[in-house]
Protein backbone atom coordinates (compact mmCIF):
# COMPACT_ATOMS: atom_id res chain seq x y z
CA UNK A 1 0.00 0.00 0.00
CA UNK A 2 0.73 3.35 -0.51
CA UNK A 3 2.73 5.37 2.03
CA UNK A 4 0.98 8.59 0.57
CA UNK A 5 -2.64 7.14 1.91
CA UNK A 6 -1.92 8.29 5.59
CA UNK A 7 -0.47 12.12 4.33
CA UNK A 8 -4.26 12.03 2.47
CA UNK A 9 -6.35 10.69 5.52
CA UNK A 10 -4.35 13.45 7.50
CA UNK A 11 -5.39 16.12 5.03
CA UNK A 12 -9.23 14.93 3.91
CA UNK A 13 -10.55 17.73 4.54
CA UNK A 14 -13.08 19.97 2.63
CA UNK A 15 -13.29 23.72 2.99
CA UNK A 16 -16.62 24.43 1.34
CA UNK A 17 -17.96 22.37 4.68
CA UNK A 18 -16.29 25.16 6.98
CA UNK A 19 -16.57 28.54 7.74
CA UNK A 20 -13.65 30.75 9.16
CA UNK A 21 -13.60 32.02 12.69
CA UNK A 22 -12.51 35.65 13.16
CA UNK A 23 -10.84 37.47 16.06
CA UNK A 24 -10.52 41.21 14.19
CA UNK A 25 -8.92 40.84 11.14
CA UNK A 26 -7.15 37.63 11.78
CA UNK A 27 -8.44 33.91 11.57
CA UNK A 28 -8.18 31.70 14.45
CA UNK A 29 -10.33 28.60 13.95
CA UNK A 30 -12.42 26.97 11.50
CA UNK A 31 -15.89 26.07 12.38
CA UNK A 32 -18.48 23.45 10.27
CA UNK A 33 -21.43 25.35 8.88
CA UNK A 34 -23.45 23.23 10.58
CA UNK A 35 -21.72 23.89 13.84
CA UNK A 36 -21.89 27.86 13.38
CA UNK A 37 -25.52 27.38 13.63
CA UNK A 38 -25.18 26.25 17.31
CA UNK A 39 -23.11 29.18 17.88
CA UNK A 40 -26.19 31.33 16.58
CA UNK A 41 -27.81 30.92 20.86
CA UNK A 42 -24.64 33.20 21.95
CA UNK A 43 -25.01 36.38 19.96
CA UNK A 44 -22.69 38.32 22.89
CA UNK A 45 -19.96 35.95 22.11
CA UNK A 46 -20.12 34.97 18.27
CA UNK A 47 -21.60 36.55 15.33
CA UNK A 48 -22.31 33.87 12.97
CA UNK A 49 -22.57 35.30 9.29
CA UNK A 50 -23.03 33.68 5.76
CA UNK A 51 -19.00 33.46 5.15
CA UNK A 52 -17.42 33.91 8.68
CA UNK A 53 -18.07 33.63 12.21
CA UNK A 54 -16.37 36.04 14.40
CA UNK A 55 -15.70 36.31 17.82
CA UNK A 56 -16.41 39.44 19.81
CA UNK A 57 -13.85 41.70 21.17
CA UNK A 58 -15.15 41.22 24.42
CA UNK A 59 -12.22 42.33 26.34
CA UNK A 60 -8.67 40.90 27.39
CA UNK A 61 -7.63 37.68 27.74
CA UNK A 62 -9.12 36.55 30.55
CA UNK A 63 -12.84 37.75 29.74
CA UNK A 64 -12.48 36.27 26.63
CA UNK A 65 -11.01 32.85 27.90
CA UNK A 66 -14.13 33.03 30.57
CA UNK A 67 -16.86 34.02 27.86
CA UNK A 68 -16.03 31.26 25.51
CA UNK A 69 -15.70 29.05 28.22
CA UNK A 70 -19.32 29.69 29.27
CA UNK A 71 -19.74 28.86 25.76
CA UNK A 72 -17.91 25.34 25.84
CA UNK A 73 -19.42 24.46 28.89
CA UNK A 74 -23.25 24.50 27.00
CA UNK A 75 -21.90 22.91 23.72
CA UNK A 76 -20.79 20.03 26.16
CA UNK A 77 -23.67 19.25 27.57
CA UNK A 78 -25.23 19.67 24.28
CA UNK A 79 -23.01 16.83 23.24
CA UNK A 80 -21.31 18.97 20.81
CA UNK A 81 -18.51 19.25 22.28
CA UNK A 82 -16.97 15.49 23.30
CA UNK A 83 -15.15 15.52 26.65
CA UNK A 84 -14.40 18.65 29.03
CA UNK A 85 -10.49 17.37 29.60
CA UNK A 86 -9.90 20.77 31.64
CA UNK A 87 -6.80 20.94 29.77
CA UNK A 88 -6.03 24.28 28.05
CA UNK A 89 -4.28 25.33 24.36
CA UNK A 90 -3.38 28.83 23.88
CA UNK A 91 -5.28 30.46 20.97
CA UNK A 92 -2.61 33.07 18.50
CA UNK A 93 -2.46 34.16 15.23
CA UNK A 94 0.30 31.91 14.68
CA UNK A 95 3.17 30.13 16.76
CA UNK A 96 5.22 32.47 18.97
CA UNK A 97 2.68 34.93 19.43
CA UNK A 98 0.80 36.05 22.35
CA UNK A 99 -1.67 33.92 23.21
CA UNK A 100 -5.26 35.77 22.39
CA UNK A 101 -7.58 33.23 25.02
CA UNK A 102 -7.11 30.03 26.04
CA UNK A 103 -8.99 27.30 25.12
CA UNK A 104 -10.11 23.27 26.59
CA UNK A 105 -8.65 21.28 24.62
CA UNK A 106 -11.69 19.25 24.46
CA UNK A 107 -13.09 22.20 22.30
CA UNK A 108 -10.09 22.42 19.95
CA UNK A 109 -11.68 20.61 16.79
CA UNK A 110 -14.89 22.25 17.10
CA UNK A 111 -13.66 25.95 16.84
CA UNK A 112 -11.18 24.28 14.32
CA UNK A 113 -8.22 25.91 16.15
CA UNK A 114 -5.02 25.26 15.14
CA UNK A 115 -2.68 22.73 17.89
CA UNK A 116 0.63 21.94 18.52
CA UNK A 117 2.27 18.94 19.53
CA UNK A 118 5.26 17.63 20.26
CA UNK A 119 6.65 14.13 19.12
CA UNK A 120 9.82 12.31 19.70
CA UNK A 121 11.40 9.94 17.30
CA UNK A 122 13.67 7.84 19.90
CA UNK A 123 16.69 5.22 17.84
CA UNK A 124 19.59 3.36 18.74
CA UNK A 125 22.03 3.14 16.07
CA UNK A 126 24.72 0.09 16.05
CA UNK A 127 26.00 -3.09 14.64
CA UNK A 128 21.81 -3.76 14.10
CA UNK A 129 21.53 -0.80 11.95
CA UNK A 130 19.05 2.12 12.65
CA UNK A 131 16.30 0.72 15.03
CA UNK A 132 13.38 2.59 16.67
CA UNK A 133 11.45 2.50 20.14
CA UNK A 134 7.66 2.40 19.33
CA UNK A 135 5.36 2.69 21.74
CA UNK A 136 2.38 0.87 22.11
CA UNK A 137 -0.56 2.90 23.40
CA UNK A 138 -2.64 1.78 26.69
CA UNK A 139 -6.04 -0.10 25.70
CA UNK A 140 -8.06 2.31 27.70
CA UNK A 141 -6.82 5.50 25.77
CA UNK A 142 -9.51 7.47 24.22
CA UNK A 143 -7.67 8.49 20.38
CA UNK A 144 -6.36 5.48 19.37
CA UNK A 145 -6.15 2.57 22.06
CA UNK A 146 -3.87 0.01 20.99
CA UNK A 147 -2.37 1.78 18.40
CA UNK A 148 1.81 2.00 17.96
CA UNK A 149 2.99 5.66 18.73
CA UNK A 150 6.49 7.46 18.41
CA UNK A 151 8.82 7.20 22.46
CA UNK A 152 7.14 10.52 23.27
CA UNK A 153 4.57 12.58 21.84
CA UNK A 154 2.05 15.34 23.65
CA UNK A 155 0.13 18.20 23.05
CA UNK A 156 1.63 21.78 24.37
CA UNK A 157 -0.72 22.72 26.80
CA UNK A 158 -1.39 26.49 27.45
CA UNK A 159 1.63 28.39 29.96
CA UNK A 160 3.57 25.24 28.96
CA UNK A 161 6.96 26.11 26.40
CA UNK A 162 7.29 23.49 23.34
CA UNK A 163 10.77 21.96 25.12
CA UNK A 164 8.96 22.03 29.00
CA UNK A 165 6.49 20.03 27.35
CA UNK A 166 8.99 17.40 25.42
CA UNK A 167 10.98 16.78 28.79
CA UNK A 168 7.44 16.47 30.68
CA UNK A 169 6.13 14.01 28.69
CA UNK A 170 9.23 12.18 28.18
CA UNK A 171 9.80 12.07 31.82
CA UNK A 172 6.08 10.38 32.01
CA UNK A 173 6.30 8.47 28.94
CA UNK A 174 9.11 6.82 28.97
CA UNK A 175 10.92 7.55 31.95
CA UNK A 176 13.42 9.50 30.51
CA UNK A 177 16.15 11.59 32.66
CA UNK A 178 16.55 15.19 32.59
CA UNK A 179 20.20 14.48 31.07
CA UNK A 180 19.04 12.55 28.37
CA UNK A 181 16.39 14.66 26.75
CA UNK A 182 18.17 17.51 26.82
CA UNK A 183 20.07 15.73 23.67
CA UNK A 184 17.41 15.81 21.61
CA UNK A 185 17.26 17.43 18.46
CA UNK A 186 14.54 19.65 17.14
CA UNK A 187 14.60 18.41 13.01
CA UNK A 188 11.46 19.90 11.75
CA UNK A 189 7.32 19.76 11.64
CA UNK A 190 4.80 17.97 10.11
CA UNK A 191 1.75 19.81 9.31
CA UNK A 192 -2.00 18.70 8.38
CA UNK A 193 -5.34 19.69 8.42
CA UNK A 194 -8.92 17.03 8.77
CA UNK A 195 -11.72 16.88 9.49
CA UNK A 196 -12.82 14.77 12.62
CA UNK A 197 -16.68 13.76 13.91
CA UNK A 198 -16.03 16.96 16.18
CA UNK A 199 -15.01 19.53 13.42
CA UNK A 200 -11.49 19.63 12.08
CA UNK A 201 -7.77 19.11 13.33
CA UNK A 202 -5.60 21.97 12.07
CA UNK A 203 -2.15 20.43 13.90
CA UNK A 204 1.22 20.82 13.65
CA UNK A 205 3.78 18.61 15.17
CA UNK A 206 7.45 19.94 16.51
CA UNK A 207 9.52 16.97 15.89
CA UNK A 208 12.55 15.76 18.09
CA UNK A 209 15.53 12.95 16.93
CA UNK A 210 17.23 11.81 19.70
CA UNK A 211 19.74 8.87 19.35
CA UNK A 212 19.43 6.36 22.75
CA UNK A 213 22.16 5.08 24.33
CA UNK A 214 21.77 1.26 23.73
CA UNK A 215 21.23 0.41 27.75
CA UNK A 216 18.51 2.99 28.00
CA UNK A 217 14.79 1.24 27.99
CA UNK A 218 12.04 3.05 28.32
CA UNK A 219 9.58 2.41 31.10
CA UNK A 220 5.95 4.29 30.88
CA UNK A 221 4.99 5.82 34.27
CA UNK A 222 1.99 7.38 33.14
CA UNK A 223 -0.35 4.65 32.15
CA UNK A 224 -0.71 6.19 28.61
CA UNK A 225 1.67 3.67 27.12
CA UNK A 226 1.11 -0.37 27.60
CA UNK A 227 4.54 -1.35 26.38
CA UNK A 228 7.73 -0.60 24.06
CA UNK A 229 9.49 -2.49 21.86
CA UNK A 230 13.01 -1.72 19.97
CA UNK A 231 12.46 -2.71 16.08
CA UNK A 232 14.24 -2.18 13.18
CA UNK A 233 13.41 1.49 11.25
CA UNK A 234 12.93 -0.65 7.92
CA UNK A 235 10.36 -2.71 9.85
CA UNK A 236 8.52 0.27 11.61
CA UNK A 237 8.18 2.08 7.94
CA UNK A 238 6.99 -1.80 5.96
CA UNK A 239 4.55 -1.48 9.29
CA UNK A 240 4.11 2.48 7.86
CA UNK A 241 2.86 0.97 4.60
CA UNK A 242 1.30 -2.34 4.94
CA UNK A 243 -0.89 -1.58 7.98
CA UNK A 244 -3.33 0.64 10.16
CA UNK A 245 -1.36 -0.50 13.54
CA UNK A 246 0.10 3.02 13.80
CA UNK A 247 -2.14 6.19 15.02
CA UNK A 248 -3.15 8.35 12.43
CA UNK A 249 -0.90 11.38 12.24
CA UNK A 250 2.17 9.13 13.74
CA UNK A 251 2.09 7.66 10.15
CA UNK A 252 3.39 11.01 9.65
CA UNK A 253 5.73 11.60 12.01
CA UNK A 254 7.51 8.35 11.01
CA UNK A 255 7.67 8.88 7.40
CA UNK A 256 9.16 12.10 7.68
CA UNK A 257 11.56 9.95 10.31
CA UNK A 258 12.45 7.70 6.89
CA UNK A 259 12.71 10.36 4.56
CA UNK A 260 14.91 12.25 6.12
CA UNK A 261 17.38 9.07 7.08
CA UNK A 262 17.22 7.42 3.53
CA UNK A 263 14.97 4.77 4.53
CA UNK A 264 12.39 6.16 2.08
CA UNK A 265 14.49 7.23 -0.60
CA UNK A 266 13.85 9.34 -4.11
CA UNK A 267 12.76 5.66 -5.78
CA UNK A 268 9.62 6.16 -4.10
CA UNK A 269 6.99 7.42 -6.82
CA UNK A 270 5.30 9.32 -4.79
CA UNK A 271 8.42 10.46 -2.64
CA UNK A 272 7.85 14.33 -3.73
CA UNK A 273 4.39 14.36 -2.85
CA UNK A 274 5.20 12.42 0.63
CA UNK A 275 7.44 15.53 1.44
CA UNK A 276 5.08 18.39 -0.06
CA UNK A 277 2.62 17.04 1.38
CA UNK A 278 3.64 16.37 4.95
CA UNK A 279 4.21 20.27 5.06
CA UNK A 280 1.01 22.07 4.99
CA UNK A 281 1.26 25.48 4.40
CA UNK A 282 -0.02 26.54 7.29
CA UNK A 283 -2.75 29.59 5.82
CA UNK B 1 18.44 39.67 8.61
CA UNK B 2 15.79 36.72 8.10
CA UNK B 3 16.34 33.20 6.84
CA UNK B 4 12.85 33.78 5.19
CA UNK B 5 13.57 36.15 2.59
CA UNK B 6 15.99 33.71 0.88
CA UNK B 7 12.62 31.54 0.98
CA UNK B 8 10.36 34.51 -0.19
CA UNK B 9 13.06 35.67 -2.84
CA UNK B 10 13.11 32.07 -4.53
CA UNK B 11 8.96 31.89 -4.59
CA UNK B 12 8.37 35.62 -5.82
CA UNK B 13 5.96 34.50 -8.32
CA UNK B 14 2.95 36.24 -9.61
CA UNK B 15 0.48 33.56 -11.54
CA UNK B 16 -1.45 36.83 -12.89
CA UNK B 17 1.37 36.95 -14.96
CA UNK B 18 1.77 33.32 -16.95
CA UNK B 19 -0.45 31.17 -18.40
CA UNK B 20 -0.16 27.06 -18.29
CA UNK B 21 1.35 25.08 -20.54
CA UNK B 22 -0.34 22.35 -21.59
CA UNK B 23 0.20 19.14 -23.56
CA UNK B 24 -3.16 17.43 -23.50
CA UNK B 25 -5.00 17.52 -20.12
CA UNK B 26 -1.74 18.17 -17.99
CA UNK B 27 -0.22 21.04 -17.35
CA UNK B 28 3.53 21.19 -18.20
CA UNK B 29 4.71 24.41 -17.79
CA UNK B 30 4.39 28.37 -17.27
CA UNK B 31 4.94 30.76 -20.17
CA UNK B 32 4.67 34.59 -19.54
CA UNK B 33 1.91 36.35 -21.32
CA UNK B 34 4.28 38.42 -23.38
CA UNK B 35 6.34 35.39 -24.14
CA UNK B 36 3.37 33.68 -25.21
CA UNK B 37 2.09 36.05 -27.47
CA UNK B 38 5.93 35.49 -29.29
CA UNK B 39 4.44 31.88 -29.57
CA UNK B 40 1.42 32.81 -31.92
CA UNK B 41 4.23 32.51 -34.90
CA UNK B 42 4.25 29.32 -34.54
CA UNK B 43 0.69 27.69 -34.87
CA UNK B 44 1.32 24.07 -36.23
CA UNK B 45 3.31 23.74 -32.66
CA UNK B 46 2.04 26.00 -30.00
CA UNK B 47 -2.16 27.35 -30.42
CA UNK B 48 -1.96 30.28 -27.47
CA UNK B 49 -5.61 30.96 -25.87
CA UNK B 50 -6.45 33.91 -23.74
CA UNK B 51 -5.97 31.46 -21.00
CA UNK B 52 -3.33 29.04 -22.01
CA UNK B 53 -0.89 27.94 -24.22
CA UNK B 54 -0.96 24.28 -25.76
CA UNK B 55 1.58 22.35 -27.33
CA UNK B 56 -0.23 20.52 -29.69
CA UNK B 57 0.35 16.93 -30.18
CA UNK B 58 2.54 16.48 -32.91
CA UNK B 59 3.59 13.07 -32.49
CA UNK B 60 5.74 10.82 -30.69
CA UNK B 61 8.94 11.68 -28.15
CA UNK B 62 11.07 12.34 -30.95
CA UNK B 63 8.63 14.47 -33.20
CA UNK B 64 7.71 16.74 -30.62
CA UNK B 65 11.07 17.11 -29.36
CA UNK B 66 12.22 18.26 -32.93
CA UNK B 67 9.15 20.65 -33.28
CA UNK B 68 10.09 22.46 -30.07
CA UNK B 69 13.70 22.35 -30.54
CA UNK B 70 12.90 24.29 -34.03
CA UNK B 71 10.99 26.61 -32.32
CA UNK B 72 14.01 27.19 -29.71
CA UNK B 73 16.27 27.87 -32.18
CA UNK B 74 14.57 30.87 -33.45
CA UNK B 75 13.66 32.14 -29.66
CA UNK B 76 17.26 31.62 -29.29
CA UNK B 77 18.10 34.02 -32.93
CA UNK B 78 15.11 36.56 -31.51
CA UNK B 79 17.16 36.54 -28.09
CA UNK B 80 14.38 35.51 -26.26
CA UNK B 81 15.90 32.49 -25.16
CA UNK B 82 19.27 33.40 -23.46
CA UNK B 83 21.38 30.98 -24.66
CA UNK B 84 21.94 26.90 -26.54
CA UNK B 85 23.27 25.11 -23.76
CA UNK B 86 22.99 21.96 -26.01
CA UNK B 87 21.81 19.67 -22.77
CA UNK B 88 18.95 18.49 -22.47
CA UNK B 89 15.97 18.30 -19.73
CA UNK B 90 13.14 16.06 -19.78
CA UNK B 91 9.42 17.59 -19.94
CA UNK B 92 6.87 15.35 -18.07
CA UNK B 93 4.23 15.40 -15.79
CA UNK B 94 5.28 14.23 -12.76
CA UNK B 95 8.69 13.05 -11.45
CA UNK B 96 9.39 9.39 -12.62
CA UNK B 97 6.58 9.85 -15.19
CA UNK B 98 7.82 8.91 -19.02
CA UNK B 99 9.13 11.67 -20.53
CA UNK B 100 7.14 13.49 -23.46
CA UNK B 101 10.06 15.45 -24.58
CA UNK B 102 13.20 17.00 -24.38
CA UNK B 103 13.56 20.34 -24.22
CA UNK B 104 17.31 22.14 -24.10
CA UNK B 105 18.66 23.54 -20.83
CA UNK B 106 18.55 27.17 -22.01
CA UNK B 107 14.64 26.91 -23.32
CA UNK B 108 13.42 25.61 -19.24
CA UNK B 109 12.92 28.76 -18.16
CA UNK B 110 11.03 30.69 -21.28
CA UNK B 111 8.52 27.58 -21.37
CA UNK B 112 8.60 26.96 -17.02
CA UNK B 113 8.84 23.76 -17.43
CA UNK B 114 9.64 21.66 -14.01
CA UNK B 115 13.61 21.27 -13.34
CA UNK B 116 15.21 18.75 -11.06
CA UNK B 117 18.60 19.25 -9.22
CA UNK B 118 20.36 17.50 -7.24
CA UNK B 119 22.50 18.92 -3.74
CA UNK B 120 24.85 17.52 -1.60
CA UNK B 121 25.67 18.66 1.92
CA UNK B 122 29.49 17.14 2.77
CA UNK B 123 30.07 17.51 6.25
CA UNK B 124 32.51 16.69 9.08
CA UNK B 125 31.60 15.34 12.74
CA UNK B 126 34.28 15.43 14.95
CA UNK B 127 35.83 17.22 18.18
CA UNK B 128 35.21 21.02 16.32
CA UNK B 129 31.58 19.58 15.90
CA UNK B 130 29.66 19.92 12.97
CA UNK B 131 31.54 21.50 9.61
CA UNK B 132 30.53 21.45 6.10
CA UNK B 133 32.12 21.68 3.00
CA UNK B 134 31.50 24.76 0.99
CA UNK B 135 33.02 25.85 -2.37
CA UNK B 136 33.35 29.35 -4.49
CA UNK B 137 31.57 28.81 -7.69
CA UNK B 138 34.48 29.94 -10.31
CA UNK B 139 34.24 33.75 -11.29
CA UNK B 140 33.45 32.86 -14.77
CA UNK B 141 30.22 31.26 -14.29
CA UNK B 142 27.00 32.28 -15.82
CA UNK B 143 24.84 31.75 -12.94
CA UNK B 144 26.06 33.39 -9.34
CA UNK B 145 29.91 33.89 -10.16
CA UNK B 146 32.01 34.06 -7.07
CA UNK B 147 28.72 32.78 -4.77
CA UNK B 148 29.10 30.35 -2.23
CA UNK B 149 27.82 26.61 -3.18
CA UNK B 150 27.03 23.08 -1.94
CA UNK B 151 29.75 20.35 -2.08
CA UNK B 152 28.25 19.47 -4.98
CA UNK B 153 25.22 20.42 -7.32
CA UNK B 154 23.93 19.68 -10.74
CA UNK B 155 20.81 19.33 -12.69
CA UNK B 156 19.54 16.04 -13.93
CA UNK B 157 19.88 16.06 -17.64
CA UNK B 158 17.74 14.13 -19.70
CA UNK B 159 18.66 10.18 -19.75
CA UNK B 160 20.15 11.06 -17.05
CA UNK B 161 19.48 9.21 -13.16
CA UNK B 162 19.09 11.35 -10.06
CA UNK B 163 22.15 9.07 -8.38
CA UNK B 164 23.75 8.76 -11.94
CA UNK B 165 23.84 12.79 -11.59
CA UNK B 166 24.81 13.16 -8.34
CA UNK B 167 27.87 10.57 -8.86
CA UNK B 168 29.24 12.42 -12.18
CA UNK B 169 28.99 15.57 -10.96
CA UNK B 170 30.73 14.47 -7.35
CA UNK B 171 33.49 12.86 -9.28
CA UNK B 172 33.81 16.42 -11.72
CA UNK B 173 33.13 19.11 -9.23
CA UNK B 174 34.37 17.64 -5.82
CA UNK B 175 36.91 14.70 -7.15
CA UNK B 176 35.07 11.87 -4.51
CA UNK B 177 35.51 8.68 -5.82
CA UNK B 178 32.61 6.16 -6.37
CA UNK B 179 32.88 4.26 -3.06
CA UNK B 180 32.74 7.58 -0.95
CA UNK B 181 29.63 8.65 -2.66
CA UNK B 182 27.66 5.91 -2.51
CA UNK B 183 27.91 6.49 1.17
CA UNK B 184 25.83 9.88 0.65
CA UNK B 185 22.04 9.91 1.94
CA UNK B 186 19.12 11.07 0.38
CA UNK B 187 17.36 13.47 2.86
CA UNK B 188 14.35 15.29 1.17
CA UNK B 189 13.94 17.81 -1.35
CA UNK B 190 13.25 21.43 -1.75
CA UNK B 191 11.16 23.31 -4.30
CA UNK B 192 10.72 26.76 -5.22
CA UNK B 193 9.08 28.89 -8.12
CA UNK B 194 10.57 32.24 -8.72
CA UNK B 195 10.14 34.67 -12.21
CA UNK B 196 13.81 35.52 -13.74
CA UNK B 197 14.20 37.51 -16.78
CA UNK B 198 13.71 34.52 -19.05
CA UNK B 199 10.57 33.74 -17.61
CA UNK B 200 10.18 31.17 -14.45
CA UNK B 201 12.27 28.65 -12.61
CA UNK B 202 9.62 25.87 -11.33
CA UNK B 203 12.31 24.09 -9.33
CA UNK B 204 12.71 20.76 -7.66
CA UNK B 205 16.13 19.80 -5.56
CA UNK B 206 16.54 16.51 -4.51
CA UNK B 207 19.05 17.23 -1.17
CA UNK B 208 21.27 14.19 0.01
CA UNK B 209 23.70 14.57 2.80
CA UNK B 210 27.13 12.95 3.48
CA UNK B 211 29.47 12.37 6.02
CA UNK B 212 33.04 12.68 5.05
CA UNK B 213 35.92 11.60 6.24
CA UNK B 214 38.39 13.59 8.22
CA UNK B 215 41.31 13.39 5.78
CA UNK B 216 38.75 13.70 2.43
CA UNK B 217 39.19 16.76 0.77
CA UNK B 218 37.96 18.01 -2.27
CA UNK B 219 39.77 19.11 -5.35
CA UNK B 220 37.40 20.35 -8.61
CA UNK B 221 38.60 18.75 -11.49
CA UNK B 222 35.61 20.54 -14.09
CA UNK B 223 36.78 24.46 -13.35
CA UNK B 224 33.08 25.16 -11.84
CA UNK B 225 33.93 25.44 -8.37
CA UNK B 226 37.31 27.77 -8.06
CA UNK B 227 37.99 26.69 -3.61
CA UNK B 228 36.25 24.74 -1.39
CA UNK B 229 36.29 25.37 2.51
CA UNK B 230 36.00 23.69 5.50
CA UNK B 231 33.86 25.84 7.84
CA UNK B 232 31.38 25.56 11.08
CA UNK B 233 28.04 24.73 9.89
CA UNK B 234 26.75 27.57 12.64
CA UNK B 235 29.27 29.81 10.57
CA UNK B 236 27.52 28.70 7.42
CA UNK B 237 24.15 29.46 8.68
CA UNK B 238 25.35 33.39 10.19
CA UNK B 239 26.20 33.66 6.90
CA UNK B 240 22.94 32.63 5.35
CA UNK B 241 21.39 34.56 7.73
CA UNK B 242 23.39 38.03 6.95
CA UNK B 243 24.79 38.01 3.85
CA UNK B 244 24.25 37.33 -0.04
CA UNK B 245 27.56 35.44 -0.05
CA UNK B 246 25.71 32.71 -1.40
CA UNK B 247 23.68 31.02 -4.30
CA UNK B 248 20.31 31.87 -4.09
CA UNK B 249 19.01 28.33 -4.15
CA UNK B 250 21.78 27.01 -1.95
CA UNK B 251 20.52 29.36 0.63
CA UNK B 252 17.06 26.73 0.43
CA UNK B 253 19.43 23.62 0.89
CA UNK B 254 21.36 24.88 3.53
CA UNK B 255 18.29 26.41 5.74
CA UNK B 256 16.84 22.48 5.24
CA UNK B 257 20.21 21.47 6.58
CA UNK B 258 20.08 23.73 9.71
CA UNK B 259 16.54 22.54 9.99
CA UNK B 260 17.43 18.74 10.05
CA UNK B 261 20.23 19.05 11.96
CA UNK B 262 18.97 21.58 14.64
CA UNK B 263 21.06 24.14 13.46
CA UNK B 264 17.80 26.70 13.51
CA UNK B 265 15.35 25.64 16.19
CA UNK B 266 11.92 26.13 16.82
CA UNK B 267 12.97 29.57 18.91
CA UNK B 268 13.22 31.27 15.53
CA UNK B 269 10.16 33.28 14.79
CA UNK B 270 9.98 32.18 11.30
CA UNK B 271 10.11 28.60 11.94
CA UNK B 272 7.07 27.15 10.68
CA UNK B 273 7.00 29.58 7.46
CA UNK B 274 10.77 28.31 7.07
CA UNK B 275 9.59 24.67 7.33
CA UNK B 276 6.23 25.20 4.64
CA UNK B 277 8.15 27.70 2.62
CA UNK B 278 10.76 25.37 1.80
CA UNK B 279 8.38 22.87 0.31
CA UNK B 280 6.07 24.79 -2.40
CA UNK B 281 3.27 22.62 -3.09
CA UNK B 282 4.02 20.68 -6.98
CA UNK B 283 0.77 21.62 -8.32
Amino acid sequence: MSLLRHVRRCNDYRPERFLPLFLGGARIGLVRRDHAEALRRFPQVFAVADDAVRLMKIGDFAALSAAVDRVVEQLVADGLVPKWRNEFFAVSTRWGAAPLFKLDRGAIAFFGVRAYGVHLNGYVRDRSGLRLWIGRRAPDKKVAPDRLDNLVAGGIGYGHSLFETLAKEAREEADMPADLIVRAVPVGAVSYRMETREGARDDVLFVYDIEVPSDFVPRNTDGEIAAFHLMAAGDVIDRVRASEDIKFNVNLVLIDFALRHGLVTPDEPDYLDLIAGLHRPLD
